[in-house]
């Protein structure tokens, strides 16, 4: 469970001992990730995707960001051709539920990781650098992290950013009904350095 | 969040001030249920509703008994023309999921109702006795109550009883490969007598 | 095709020599259910679910109380290895069609069996007691056997009870907008016993 | 119900006061018709379309056929502003269900319109000659009417023929894997006009 | 790319070295189609069904009867046991698009197979005379060839005619509201017959 | 038509004069997108999403992302109460699928709202500058603008810039089992500035 503010994500990790079909006989392994937010965790009700029959576009896309968020934090073959499916479950929602998904995630896979390693089925740590991520935006003029949720939505400038020690994995900006210039595109990108360096400090106290 | 031994449900109501099509201009209200659990609540991953796509048969016959459940224990006239839905997430299961998001979806009702009294929306309280269930089940030859996960999937016959105060609101007795007595039938709705009284209990403090 | 009151259900038993993926190689065989109401057969039409695109909660539950009551009463290794799929189809409703595509699915399991009996496939005969059920309800403060249609929808307290000889196989009582006491089940169960006699005696009739 | 040979289709007419949207304040009715088939109407077990989750591509043709057919043969303003759903449920199949499901549907709806006519919702008969359809095809170098099942799934060519009275509604004739010469296209439509004539004697008495 | 009057289709075959369930180790190929029209392939934009989450009904029997008649123009057992999907898709339309479709489908299928022919992996022509289809109808009284589409909505009686050299494959004549005569359909046959043969020489010099 | 190298994608826009419910009485209008690939787009057959029966998570961001695009670069209250959807059908795919829709979907939003400028509906030219997008990445080490498919799906980092004018309207930049710096992306962002202004130019032209 990772809070960021009061962004509750339930983050957990289950194992496979087989791939998904392109990789059959690869020697090499996968991480996947589903995303989900209970109907509740909103300020007002959302319809729940499994009585809609489908998951909206917004949680394919999400769920996508973090599968390969995560994929670029490990070495697959050092994994073994095995599956970790990491779901991210939003309890409580006021912001930046992508990037506390992320963050969480990694600490789900970091500690499913440690326990192939201790039963000996993974012999060589393949997680590189902790992944994490932050959102930044633009609000009111002024480069701000960790938009909460009312800031969020009235921000013409919205950006994730994924980061893996001090490389980058993911740069999302995105300008809704407005745009920006790369002055504060720097801006914002040092912004988000400083974040995740914290979000890795507490990533590494939850895995020691 | 109710918790009954391992099963962690996490329960709660939404108000709307708009009833279904088939009740407008009739005066009264509704209450409705919906479920889920997480893939991760169980020991090995479920695979998530959302993505596949619909609602599997399990799920629907619960949310329709947790709603028809609440139901039982409220004065729909008296609630006025709005609709309370009740969310039921089960976030670790461990047996009678169904039973923890009745009694806990009744915790949420009553607090959901005790601010529309609070606010002046109702003048009367539309609830009746506290509604709680529990299950129970023949194991191994003896009446038992609460199943937990592995007597449940081994129990020859397995019972829901919800209850409102002194009276019966549900019974569901059914034999997977095997039958039953109305003797060993009377021995468990004692059972389940006495394990609600400890339930109605709980509910009370809880929503003191 | 069985007939109770207005009410006509066309019972079928098909037969597959492969059984769900759960049992291969497990030495039992599987009792499945399917259950349809055609468009016009109630009063007013309903919606037709294959153009609806997916089959209603209610239909969902039927199906499993069927397939789960016929299983009862039957030894799966006895059967051996093969499945049995009972349709049931409602040509006409005027209620209990639940009821009756019990009585009448076992009729049509009886017959089933009966050919794999004679051609030597099956050896023992793996049925037990006939199958057979009834619906009551609490109508107007009374007890009654076999609610019809009006009766049913008005009926605050609805139950349906399937028996394999003396035993139970699954109690179903329920309360809508209503409860109700433990005497009221215990003289609902004594009507049940007599009606499911004479249901028995006509599916021995029908099968001999 | 209609009876041909070995086919047997229940057809009802289910009377609607209210159009779809594109005929409102038309002037005009319309007739539509829905088809299905019970699993175990064939030989061997279909798979139950509504447990499909949708119906399948005859399914659609056929239904489409059936209801262009009808509405061949009323006069969609004399019948006003309303809707009549045909439903053709095919309870036992041996070839030929589309024709047969015509012929029995245009029982339902003459029956239909005759209720509307003696309660004076009506004041002219709409209804044109009767409409009715017989299904051909060459057979081992033949022409041959109402092929049963296993004629229908060797013949090379196979054709529907839908007429009211001495006109046509609708001429079909396939190929598959074969092909046909206009000849022999004649030779059937000779066949097609005398079978004809027997199904509008039996219509006319049915609804007499 | 076929153009018919202002009609554009967009044909392509794609080669598989795998049949479908029903024909592995049977010694046959198959030939199936689909069918699709880009949004603004009409007048007014239609919806994508992509987005509606399913093929709509007319879209399902044109796509058939494209394959239908695509496999009554070749020998499946020369072609071998592999599949060729032609898939049609409609840029612009004015008219009998399912006519140009096979037209076209045709073509395409002609350049596939030479080139496997070319490859030396089918070594007789498995096509028998070309495969081509106009559309036709009756307007205004008089019988006329290649409606197009504001000719088509207001004719009573329409046709398409697929021909595989002198012999016929698929004949489809319907009346909406309104009924023909056998002279009538004679008639427009014989524009069919002229219709095709122009269609046909298109057909040989574009795959010269 | 768009052809940016061998990607072809068609883009058309439709008005309606109307606006999604969150819009109603709002005063603006509003821009939307939709995409879609032909079957036969790609060098080896994609399965067609309507017979798939869903749009892959694929093709729902890409056309959220289009339809985002696009309403950064126009005044949506200048628009006035109307929404234009524009269908971007990719017919041949070479990488860079996405970057050529949005480029060649501001050429049909330019047209359309030109014909609503003539026409006297819309007074104020909306349009800020043209809106254009290319996709860039790191390719054997080396930063490379359009990208072919050979080379996108080898490239490590993966990057999309949406330009209007001077401004940014969209940075997405993507590792795929890798990582970049953050002088990597500055080299891309320059990169892509030279290739949108040759991309600007050819709309200006295409639309002048």
């Amino acid at each position: 469970m990772i809070k960021v503010g009061d962004t509750h994500v339930l983050c957990t990790a289950s194992l496979e001992e087989r791939v998904p079909p392109f990789l059959r006989n690869s020697g090499k392994g996968w991480v996947t990730a589903e995303y989900g937010m209970l109907p509740r965790s909103t300020g007002s009700r959302m319809r729940r995707e499994a009585s809609a029959g489908k998951q909206g576009g917004r949680t394919v896309e999400i769920q996508r960001l973090i599968g390969r968020s995560l994929r670029a934090g490990i070495d697959l073959v050092g994994l073994g051709e095995r599956q970790i499916t990491v779901d991210c479950d939003v309890i409580q929602a006021d912001g930046g539920t992508r990037c506390a998904a992320i963050t969480g995630g990694w600490v789900a896979l970091r500690l499913a990781v440690n326990k192939l390693l201790k039963a000996g089925d993974v012999t060589t740590d393949p997680l590189l650098d902790p992944v994490a991520a932050v959102s930044c935006g633009i609000y009111a003029g002024q480069p701000v992290l960790d938009l909460d949720y009312p800031e969020d939505s009235e921000a013409g400038v919205d950006g994730n950013f994924v980061l893996c020690g001090p490389k980058l994995i993911e740069v999302q900006m995105s300008a809704e009904g407005s745009t920006f210039t790369r002055d504060q595109m720097n801006e914002l990108m040092d912004l988000a350095d400083k974040g995740v360096s914290e979000l890795v400090a507490a990533q590494l106290k939850a895995t020691a």
